[in-house]
């Protein structure tokens, strides 16, 4: 069913992403505030059509696979069985309870990984800095910190309200570091503002560690795939 | 006409191509509010010298095109056409129903690129890898959508004016992951903000693909042709 | 006691490392206002114990260094006793004294480093591009002092409070070349936003310049190690 | 006067450095309001010192020249005037005048580059994208002209006072796509904000282009330079 040189399997496929991508932007649209109970009905009617196929489809793996028990702890049989579970039990139940369990619906995206075959690239990339990128995280993480701390001993006195402990302060040092600055948590005092500064002077650098990974290790696989085919080639001109 | 080894014709397109950044400038200016009946008529006038310009400029290649038709409905022909029709037919209109169709006539920004030549070094770049953008695009939507319905959930009830729907959050999602941060819609619950914080956490790599696929590929589209011209040399030296 | 082939050592390390993310969560929880004297009370209690711990390391390192004086005033000596000494004297003082002399406490996370040997690879990487770095150091504060005075002159006559001086001025010329861009001060004149523009044109290439640095290094010691692996196997060939 | 070589040359060097970089912070001081008439006669007393001492400089440089008229018109010939000239001058008109005549010395700063030499390597990698950095110019510029353009015709009839015109768009869009964000300007309608979702997925592309650029061209200066080193010390073998 999913062998993807078989031609109905890759249409099969296709169509299976193209109905979660669906069934998502219904469920997306039903969060909009005042719309018409006619509209309401028929996204009701679209989540119904893309469940009852998902379920569909499950019981054909269930059949189809040759060790039963084993396909559903299977981690997509898990995730196949967790995206049409709760429309079964929770529809009956009253609104609010059935929104916090349909984000467990969002497992559908994991999805559309499923058959993908070109992110093997990113992959071999991902794994060759995996290491680097630990220690990147353990030094930001650290930079965070310390940024949260010193902010906190510089703004803290004059703004109480807005860096009201270290724990606080950490949602100004996150939005800093990261270049996003909101502005709804900002420095004023000049002792703030001159520790923000050298903040953001190692920032910069600790930000660029990530890219320099990523673009480095790309690099590297893109060199040694043209290598190989080099290879293969010097060996079929012999 | 377009020949770049043929002087005048070198002399033509860069002139075209001044007249189209001068016929923008006047497009761009006639947005002013409170300019004098006066300016109004001399960029009027301008706007009018340029389109004749490029109206004599379409008929020349015309008679010159050996075929006609075919010339017509190229890419070029089309984009040379759609680009002085609006001021033909539309300046007898009032001006509301004007404006709306003003915006074909930036398809002239196109013209600029029909006679570079250096823009090719980029497009081997990106045929590169273009495979890796795709995927890109298509983790960095995931990211973003996934980012939208968790901050609905965290801060949908706190802040029910600014997080309305899951389709309002996507636009938090994609101003936050871009690290814009306009700070016009900032999550204030605890929940919301270690949420950003993770989500922050995976943007950043994400955020670091396109810079780091574009320079792997430029640095090895840099090295192939050093590597040909090493290989050019080499014969030579023979 | 610090050998990492030995077990028990590695145990012991990874133990303190623990030990210190602990003692370090349990101060910046501290700072939360509105904490009952319960909670506060055990609090106190883990930030003994890690120190009473931190205090028996500190004394078991000085019996077992060959050269006792010279462990003392060696950095970590130094940083351990830093780590301790602090509650030991400040704990009889009021809490806001203590306060201040609690950021001495934060010389721990350098114990972090202390025990970690993959981070060898980004100093590698680092030492080779340490001399660009001060350049571009040099170039991003000329930068930044530049958009500074720029701005002072176009917008202190308009916003005198926001703009006071050049001084003042630097906030917003660092808060923008780094792209972060809180919005707490943001020129509203024609002539400071014309200046902006160009500001932000050089400072894009500018910022670009670290990530490219560290990008570059790592690609250049990524193929030098492996290099080096291939001599070390055609060696091993032979 | 200026060979490296020669240590008394360097001496005076670093210590015209570190002048201009003291008349730079006096300048800057200045600047501040409310500072005591005393404090005011200090700054004033160590700008004249620094004056004085670049005039001894100046007219040394002078004496020992060769061609002494092609010195005074030469770029630093020139820079060095301009930097102490102001000051004789304009010390005894109003304030006002001054101070937009006192922008000229920033021309000082060019003197800290003179003495310099580590920054060719910078030059050449910089030589070798110059040609990709002027057509990234020119996309880059199309991107935020085609975003004001778009942002003014969704948004300037619902906020006409922020999108006033073209011009004034093309602010929010210079502001939005170098992800600076400072959030004065934001666009409110669905369509701008859809909008400004499209234009932000490919500022993401655009903008990574210079980091991509730089880092490439840095790679392969480095790796350049490293196969000179091996070929000079395999002839040195031989």
């Amino acid at each position: 069913m999913d062998d993807p040189d078989y031609r109905p399997g890759k249409v099969f496929a296709v169509t299976i992403q193209v109905l979660v991508v669906v069934s998502l932007i219904a469920y997306t649209l039903t969060t909009l505030p005042g719309l018409s109970s006619e509209t309401r009905a028929k996204l009701y009617f679209l989540e119904a059509v893309t469940i009852v196929i998902f379920t569909v489809e499950y019981i054909l793996r269930l059949i189809m696979a040759p060790k039963k028990i084993r396909f559903i702890f299977s981690f997509y049989g898990l995730v196949d069985l967790i995206a049409i579970i709760p429309f079964y039990i929770f529809s009956g139940l009253d609104l609010v309870a059935l929104r916090l369990f349909r984000i467990l619906r969002l497992a559908r995206v994991l999805k559309l990984f499923k058959y993908s075959s070109a992110i093997q690239r990113f992959r071999s990339a991902l794994s060759m800095v995996k290491e680097e990128l630990i220690i990147f995280g353990f030094v930001a993480s650290i930079l965070v910190y310390l940024a949260a701390v010193g902010i906190y001993y510089f703004e803290h006195p004059v703004q109480p309200e807005a860096f009201q402990s270290i724990v606080h302060s950490l949602w100004w040092a996150m939005i800093t570091i990261t270049t996003v600055g909101y502005g709804d948590v900002v420095p004023i005092t000049m002792g703030g503002r001159v520790f923000t500064f050298f903040v953001l002077v190692v920032a910069l650098g600790v930000i660029a560690i990530p890219t320099g990974l990523i673009s480095s290790a790309l690099a590297r696989v893109r060199s040694m795939s043209s290598r190989q085919d080099e290879m293969h080639d010097s060996v079929r001109e012999e």
